[in-house]
């Protein structure tokens, strides 16, 4: 498996954006799986979360590395791709293959940094859209995202009823808490602070850029990924250090298994983020309110051309990122804007938010049953 | 009011630590309030929260600020100035009036930095004890302790445990989990991760010093002292901002309201607080471990040392720092181990674990009833 590329906007097809500016140069970095059969009805896009990427499924011929949905997608899999035709491109904004705030700016030469527009995720749903066009996909049988990907998919429906069937909106939200803003936000702060951040402006220098800003924002949200069961589970159960302790320093440093893992956790991921992509990715999410005040009626109408639209919304009850709590409001905002089609499920696992990604008992199979079942329309 | 200094170690008389370093200078900053009875039986010692200091009550002459334990400490309070004698000293190893890193060290000249040694709970313990030793204290009848405040009276009711008759152990937990050392490490590394840290030499220069680090070690803090019911309380349900944002950079930097007031939590700390004694004093939680095998048998002999010692045992069921598990736990680490009279409560609040400083319905009653009703065993 290698993740291809397709040019979706151009000087002569611009990607109008929801600020009111335009991308003259849009590439996308995908990979599909499974083929579109004939009838061009089997298509299903999976929109990743926050820090993945297009690679989803099999090993990279390049990295040898296994998708990050891997366990879900595959022959025979709950997203059986002998039966549908799987897409996943890598999101607008982000910086593993797709243009974001990195990219070459055409105009300029060097990277956009903060020139690059603010960016809405009507805007990123845009671009999956131009993306299953390049490929002859016009209707979707499922639209299927975690986390930010099941926002991806909510404002997909909004945006275009007519083209989605089923809607698998897993670990998701239709709106933030403050608590999620908070942490969101204090991991910006920490990118934004680091003097290394020289206005956005690292990526045409030789400075390592916000390494450490970076390392410690996604130190913290690591923590609010994984449950307290599932660091316990993870790490075990580390007596505390022997005492007395060495001179200070020591005493004072990463040392720990638990600081060990952390530590990991931000330097591996500096190694494969870019730190204007996790600025221009989160805040999106705190823009994200499709049944605010203002977007009701919009909604409701979405609702109304596609009657038949099928949501199904899952929650892990360890998740304190997106927990049952989120997906019981989004149900009900579902409903009360119209939606006749809606099965929540909520998920016992220890694994916390990341449970998306590992073994939860049932999720697979509500995954399939989602896709599979016969349309209850019909 | 106005907080005393009392010096508590010399080189005649130096404070010999858990690490087999001695200080032969120790100064403590102390407020007392109420009257030493000509019995000397009516003492309570109050330990303080990670960052809080000696004012615990009144207005400080200085600043007018009251103490961070007014609602709770004063004529006809609950910790009734009338009837006890209140003493409540900043911890060693703080930055607020009492010996720690960023105090001049004696044989040098210039602060310690990281040359402090490291600090044991025990220790704090020890110099709270000389404290109460200089003012002619003996016995206390009750310590109280919220928070890391609460590690300390239970480190006290072990190493001394003929001095207390009675504890009260608030918001507090007898060893941190795997999630708590998480977030406290991350915390540390954001500051030594700073490059205004210099090694711990910060004070010897001219510069910041890590001030980011020890904002973003704050703020991420914050949230995790605060629940995500409080914040909603405090900060109201922000609707998303205006949709066309402005350019990029005033689009991501922290302008909404949760970002202005995480903004203020990490600067107003860093005004107020020091970052090596923000290390100092995190990490003897993770060292903390009174009931680890290890010292399993020192704490049943003093359990048994005294008998009638009360222990009162309280927590808010919407703290997810040291929540209901936590006092659960330490409430049959305490009986295990030997403890005869041991009530625990959970109070309801949706204020998280810094509901301690707050009003919660029932907690002063609590507190009340603790100190003053008549001893099980007379």
């Amino acid at each position: 498996m290698q993740s291809k590329r397709v040019v979706v906007a151009t000087p002569d097809h611009p990607l109008l954006l929801a600020c009111g500016r335009a991308l003259d140069h849009v590439e996308v970095a995908y990979e599909t799986y499974g083929t579109l059969n004939p009838a061009r009805d089997n298509a299903i896009y999976l929109c990743h979360a926050l820090t993945a990427g297009c690679h989803a499924a099999g090993v990279c011929a390049d990295t040898g590395e296994l998708g990050w949905w891997d366990r879900m997608v595959g022959p025979g899999r709950a997203i059986d791709t002998n039966r549908w035709f799987v897409v996943c491109g890598n999101l607008l904004g982000s910086c593993l293959g797709t243009t974001g705030p990195s990219s070459i700016d055409p105009a300029t030469g060097v990277p956009y940094g903060l020139t690059f527009p603010p960016i809405h995720i009507a805007d990123q749903v845009a671009v999956h859209r131009r993306l299953c066009a390049a490929l002859g996909v016009d209707e979707l049988h499922a639209v299927v995202g975690p986390s930010i990907g099941g926002m991806q998919a909510l404002q997909w429906m909004l945006d275009a009823p007519e083209q989605i069937a089923r809607m698998l909106l897993i670990a998701t939200t239709g709106r933030l808490t403050t608590e999620n803003r908070a942490f969101s936000a204090a991991g910006r702060q920490a990118i934004l602070d680091d003097p290394g951040f020289e206005g956005g402006r690292y990526l045409e220098g030789k400075g390592p850029g916000p390494e450490r800003g970076l390392a410690a924002a996604r130190r913290f949200a690591h923590i609010t990924y994984v449950s307290a069961e599932a660091l316990d589970a993870k790490l075990g159960d580390e007596p505390p250090a022997a005492w007395p302790p060495p001179a200070a320093d020591a005493w004072l440093a990463p040392s720990r298994e638990v600081e060990r893992y952390l530590e990991y956790q931000g330097t591996s991921f500096v190694r494969r983020f870019d730190a204007l992509s996790y600025l221009y990715l989160t805040r999106p999410m705190d823009d994200f309110d499709p049944f605010g005040a203002e977007h009701s009626s919009a909604a409701r109408g979405a609702f109304a051309r596609r009657p038949d639209a099928e949501f199904t919304v899952v929650s892990f009850d360890s998740d304190w990122r997106f927990g049952t709590d989120h997906s019981v409001r989004l149900a009900g905002a579902l409903r009360e804007h119209g939606a006749r089609h809606v099965d929540r499920f909520e998920l016992h696992t220890p694994l916390g938010h990341d449970a998306f990604l590992l073994e939860v008992p049932g999720l697979e199979g509500i995954v399939r049953d989602a896709l599979e079942a016969p349309s209850t329309s019909s």
